[in-house]
């Protein structure tokens, strides 16, 4: 049990590393992010690189550091600590990852899929502290998601448990590219999914501010403003977000549900509606159980995740 | 602990009461069914003395008997042992079963959702024996289930959890009688959906061999003998099922789904598509790390089902 000591946190992006040194209270006591390079060997190089940067700003100082958390996106294999193949890494295939962290850094490392680690980010430290069943969902360049169950990560038979984003919404709605069936909760509500249909929407009509590039706070602001195409694509967003988070609601019945990702910076524009539809439509125990909240974490939440995922490993050391 | 000595399990139902003696080995002992009286009074007398002829059938002894378990259709609060309405119960509403039991039986006693307790028979005795996770699905008048994640009964936050009738397959589908939304899985693939959709079908059409009061097994042999109307309706069944099993799939990646209840004795005419769907649809290591089969208890399974929660309340005591 060192869990009174601080982790050293790694998150692996398809656009950009993070790491930070965060604390048994959750304080992330320093924070660096850069670009990902291209290819495993320029990616990882810098990546134990920043992970030194983060120690170093810390004031921590090494001996401190009881572990070392990674959160990646999946496939992955918690389990064996392997990057199985992660789309958003092109070449980034079988890495050992969590052996090569101990071989560079000395300290017991740990990987999980990044929104399950998020999910035990905020079970830990942020908006679920003291929850027994949470529900993190994540909107970003992908919608992936984590479970905690009876206060425990919830894995599933091949560690990949919780696929919150393949949750059907319409199954002869849109293709989805992540996995190739229709109608998946990703197909409308991820932020390219969000961008895409604005673009088809604005294209169709001809009569919309929607300019190509549109992020989903920009359709959230231009719906607001009486932007009648950005209206229908942000109606049709809360909609489908709703039905997803119903759905995992019905079936989880969690006391909370955490949104995270960069689709959350639309704020009370996503929430309050989602609130509304979500409590009106579950089943009435599940329903009345859940409250709906944003991540407090915003961009750190990956840092937050891993760490999480770090202090597990160095309890169970 | 006291598992090694059998158990009274009940099952209360919209339709039919049933009763039966279960031995720590799963083995039925006695089996005894009787259609359910109007209201909760005769219908509580029919049950206790139904528990009674249990008993003295199945040549056990009440001695023997360690618990009673009961499995019955939700809401019910498990925690206080209480139905609180369920609508297949009119008139039943907030009785404390558990309490009444143990005052009748001079046994503990404990109550579960009926689905759930399925699930948890079929954890400890059926076809998911040796399992950790595993998701029972009952296709019966409505669509219920439970969920064991980590060998434990999945309870949720107010101790309904696994409303896994109330995935969603298609958000502006078919009206939800049981939950109000649309497009549930159980307004496809429930007894009375299938029933109710064979009975559209044929009405639009005029050219079809489906009655009123079609079955799904009337529905599944039709389409077999080449009925175009009953093939439409077979197949928009087995994609229904297919497209929220996948999701329950990617939701909790269990290592084996049991499909219970009337619906599936439509056999292979129901798995075998399924089974297919589901493998080529779920993500990658969900899809081949679940099983898909069917319940080996039958009319049972209530029974069953109601025997496991009576022996976790053995255990308990």
């Amino acid at each position: 049990m060192e869990s009174a000591r601080p982790v050293l946190a790694l998150d692996i992006g398809g656009t950009k590393l993070a790491a930070g040194v965060v604390d048994a209270s959750g304080e992330v006591r320093s924070f660096v992010v850069a670009p990902t390079p291209d290819g495993p060997e320029a990616g990882l190089a810098r990546l134990w690189e920043l992970g030194r940067e983060a120690v170093a700003d810390s004031g921590v100082g090494w001996p401190a550091i009881a572990a070392v958390g990674i959160a990646c996106g999946g496939p992955l294999d918690p389990r064996r600590g392997i990057l199985v193949s992660p789309p958003h890494l092109p070449g980034w295939r079988n890495l050992p990852v969590v052996a090569m962290a101990e071989h560079v850094y000395g300290r017991p490392a740990a990987l999980h899929n990044d929104a399950t680690a998020a999910a035990a980010g905020e079970h830990r430290f942020g908006a679920g502290a003291g929850t027994r069943n949470l529900v993190y969902l994540t909107l970003s360049t992908g919608v992936g998601g984590g479970v905690v169950v009876e206060n425990r990560l919830y894995d599933g038979a091949a560690g990949n448990g919780g696929e919150l984003g393949h949750v059907t919404v319409d199954w002869r709605g849109r293709f989805c590219r992540s996995c190739g069936r229709r109608g998946c909760l990703e197909a409308y509500v991820s932020g390219t999914s969000i961008a895409e249909r604005a673009r088809e929407a604005a294209g169709e009509s001809g009569d919309s501010q929607l300019l190509a590039g549109a992020t989903a706070a920009d359709v959230a602001a231009a719906a607001e403003a009486g932007d009648a195409v950005a209206r229908r694509v942000w109606d049709e967003t809360i909609e489908a977000l709703a039905c997803g988070l119903t759905s995992i609601v019905n079936l989880f019945e969690p006391e909370l549900v955490v949104l995270g990702g960069g689709v959350t910076r639309a704020g009370d524009k996503l929430l309050a509606p989602v609130r509304e539809r979500v409590r009106a439509d579950a089943m009435a125990p599940a329903a009345e159980a859940a409250r709906i909240v944003i991540s407090p974490f915003g961009d750190r939440v990956g840092v937050v995740g891993a760490a999480a995922i770090g202090f597990e490993r160095a309890e169970a050391a």
